[in-house]
């Protein structure tokens, strides 16, 4: 697949909510993915399929989400970018929010093999 | 200005081939540039108006634009991202070449203070 065509994909099932899904189908088993900011003594950076699938399980069984949007995409080369916007309640805390964050995705031999996410880790803008 | 509203400015003055201009208009003086890769020895990240701007005419001095294009903004919260696809010729060697980049900007006070660039290092896809 070209990168139009992974990005049109994964729009379609993020779209439709479906995101593990979209990690078995479209991920390189040596994708690399990026957050934003990571806790204390913890890496923004994971490495590898199984821990991209784990940490896509903990983030599913943990929050509720009341609605979601994906805007996008932009095509340039080898790369793409969509939004997600989302209204979401964290389970432990009952905390609800509603989370705006940009998606850059690397497409290599058909594969996503790197994902960064960009969000403010700070109020105010 | 709201991060739509910059956005919006940068994709108006960068179609219009105002790159120097949008620098001067929407940059923090506190703005970090992140180049997808940088030569052996030097550093990816550009710190402060002053060495983005010694970039920016830098890139204007050796690049002859023979043709550009902005798509987007994406906007998603205090980020937004565009992409830039444009046909240049690298002055020094006389070499032309197509260029797509996703572009992924942070806005906070109204200015740019973080950018980013996406693009293929090495051939295929």
């Amino acid at each position: 697949m070209t990168t139009q065509e992974v990005a049109a994909k994964l729009v379609e099932m993020c779209s439709q909510g479906k995101f593990q899904e979209a990690v078995a189908a479209l991920y390189s088993d040596d994708i690399v993915s990026m957050e934003a900011g990571a806790p204390p003594g913890q890496s923004r950076e994971s490495k590898g399929i199984a821990a991209i699938k784990a940490k896509g399980e903990w983030w599913g069984a943990n929050h509720e989400v009341h609605s979601s949007a994906v805007e996008g995409p932009l095509v340039a080369g080898s790369h793409f970018a969509v939004t997600f916007k989302m209204d979401i309640t964290f389970k432990p805390q009952s905390k609800r929010f509603q989370m705006e964050e940009i998606a850059v995705y690397k497409v290599k031999g058909g594969k996503i093999v790197y994902e960064e996410f960009f969000y403010a880790m700070e109020p105010g803008n």
